[in-house]
């Protein structure tokens, strides 16, 4: 089954919204067995999203779907433009109309008549997806030999349930998979450095193809095989795992917060946070997942030197001596989280994500990651990593939680 | 100047990446006045982005942007196809690799020579673009009839600088903006009355097409013209704007936080956050930005009933009558910021962001948000949001920003 999705959607190529539905349908797809050969976006406007949906027919795609340009407004030209593109005429559907009524009804929502009749236009020949969390349903539309062209909503609040609920359902239907994938992610050590040692282990597994993907401070190591190599595809992810001994996270494990957070579990541990140039990003990311609240306890977001003082303990004397970017102030804060707030296990972290507040002494970059576990003596790193404010957060959050984990893999 | 994007990379189309790269371009882009054509993001593998290349080029793009594949790895093919498809060859660069050693001797890191020596193959006639932030140059080819393919490396800290620094002041040499774009954000108000609002008052300005783009909580309202319109574009802008009164964001600003933040500073004001379900998320959102220390405390993510009691002062006696997701419990957090944490302005938030959890009397969704100003009325307000649990995390970031938004602008 060879898979195109066309987002539409000028906002996504002026860069005013970042585009996460790929992300989404590529994993549930790929989860699935399913491959994407190719995603395009193209601008708002109906001209060229038939445009693609043609040209992804013709160049042999056998489902294509569509994403964006449902909506109520005058850009929403997708269903006119796919309907044109396949041949067939739109008409007016009553269950839909009354389906998008109900929906506004209960939430007290007026529209213009309008934006709400266009939404309840279907293709000939179409089933209408029904959308529980907005007004534009999906469309699925047989094309010709045995084709499918599958129109979604754009808003991922709306695609997310009714791909998942009415569209891969539907799809596993029309055909199995067609490639087997697994992967792991090491953490800290170089990309090159990664391939190359994944790379002779995999001399003894033929047919087994690698890829790898660098992150800030982690490699994604990715092993795909044809369904007929199943067994193959297993030992040879036994074998480059194990030669990463614990820098590589379990398989299936998607990033060193779920390690963190199943090793704390494991342990009926608590762990408590002190940010400070992470801003809270750590707690997110914890918290990015359900289930945290068996482990969290909190953060303390120790933005301001004032409170890093009243909050996290760090005394007067630590901060006009060596400065609220320093070893010792990150060894306070992570100090008052197992002292004061009686976690059992903390991270706390202290840097200068700039662009500006730079000295000589002390760069842009530089980072300080206070870890460790109750009654135990604690790790203070110190990093000067390269990049742009983003980049400096993200990969502090990633180290911070990655240095925590070998030492629960320890405890 | 027609351009296109061509992203390559497994890991985009099977979800393990997020494609950042397509915002960043498009908002530096068209910030300098240019549009993205179109954008297609292809497997791994030279085969898929060497056709791709060649396509865009028969298809009449100016300039062909790729992303990623220049690489160590045997995966990185970028450059290989690229040169194929325009007929040229790839020669070693001595510069390049002296700078390539340089590099990685810094940072004391060791890499397999034959990797080295593939990302210092440049094709003839093709510039170099030194990596400041990794090992892959970029490579800026020209290709026939005046065109032009640029090669990017795909990491964002490596692609950022470099796009950047050596990539937009060589284009800006090549030739002059096409389209005039402005806008600005709507809040809490549903986008097809949105757009109807805006319509009604566009049709006093020939030649100026709008575009919506709906996210949660907010509607993005982009208004576009030839550059011979610029002054029916301001006058539009103008008058669409003041139709939306406070629910509209000032133009220019990029969303709540950073009005927030506009605000805070005017006033010389400090704001503190208390929060649960968002778990960081909002302290997150405001120190992405540069300058946050100018204004921001820090924040109490009192993710567990514990730290609500120990650090927010939230009484056992509510926790237990009300619950921790109430609006007695919402209002106590926002009192501690004002009271024992000396907050000018503060927000609170709890709720249920789900999957589990929910209950018939307090559903999956349910959120209150506490925001105000120190001796002033707070302000308390219950939410059901729809959504999954990253959708309902993020409403409830946009929207307490919002909230107090709008009770920084009437102080």
């Amino acid at each position: 089954v060879k898979i195109e999705i066309i987002c539409t959607g000028t906002e996504l190529l002026i860069g005013h919204t970042l585009n996460t539905n790929l992300q989404f349908l590529g994993r549930e797809l790929d989860t699935a067995g399913y491959e994407i050969a190719e995603e395009r976006t193209v601008p708002d406007g109906g001209e060229a999203i038939g445009a693609a949906v043609g040209q992804a027919l013709a160049a042999g795609a056998d489902v294509v779907i569509t994403i964006g340009g449902l909506g109520p407004t005058c850009d929403d030209l997708t269903r006119d433009a796919v309907a044109a593109q396949l041949g067939t005429r739109l008409k007016f559907d009553a269950t839909v109309h009354a389906a998008i009524v109900a929906y506004l009804g209960e939430r007290s929502i007026r529209v213009p008549a309008d934006a709400l009749r266009l939404q309840a236009m279907v293709p000939e020949g179409a089933t209408a997806l029904l959308n529980r969390n907005g007004t534009a349903p999906g469309l699925w539309c047989p094309a010709p030999e045995n084709r499918l062209v599958v129109m979604l909503p754009g808003p991922p609040r709306e695609l997310r349930p009714m791909f998942l609920e009415q569209v891969l359902p539907r799809l596993r239907e029309r055909g199995p998979a067609t490639v087997l994938r697994c992967g792991f992610h090491v953490c800290g050590v170089p990309e090159s450095v990664v391939a190359e040692r994944a790379e002779r282990i995999l001399t003894e597994f033929p047919g087994i193809a690698p890829a790898y993907c660098a992150r800030l401070g982690e490699v994604d190591v990715r092993l795909s095989a044809p369904p007929a190599c199943a067994p193959t595809l297993t030992a040879a992810l036994n074998a480059v795992h194990a030669a990463f001994g614990p820098a590589a996270l379990p398989p299936q494990c998607p990033d060193p917060a779920a390690a963190v957070g199943d090793l704390l579990l494991r342990r009926g541990w608590w762990l408590a946070l002190a940010e400070s140039c992470t801003g809270g990003w750590i707690a997110k990311t914890l918290t990015d997942r359900p289930g945290a609240s068996r482990f969290f306890c909190g953060s303390v977001v120790s933005y301001s030197n004032d409170w890093k003082h009243t909050l996290l303990d760090v005394s007067a004397d630590t901060l006009a001596q060596h400065g609220a970017v320093s070893a010792e102030t990150a060894g306070a804060m992570l100090d008052a989280l197992f002292r004061r707030y009686e976690a059992d296990a903390g991270i706390a972290v202290t840097g200068i994500a700039g662009p500006g507040g730079g000295t000589p002494e002390k760069p842009v970059g530089l980072v300080y990651i206070a870890s460790g576990i109750r009654g135990r003596p604690p790790q203070v790193a110190c990093s000067l990593f390269p990049g742009d404010r983003e980049g400096i957060r993200q990969r502090t959050v990633t180290l911070a939680l990655n240095q925590l984990r070998l030492q629960l893999l320890q405890a």
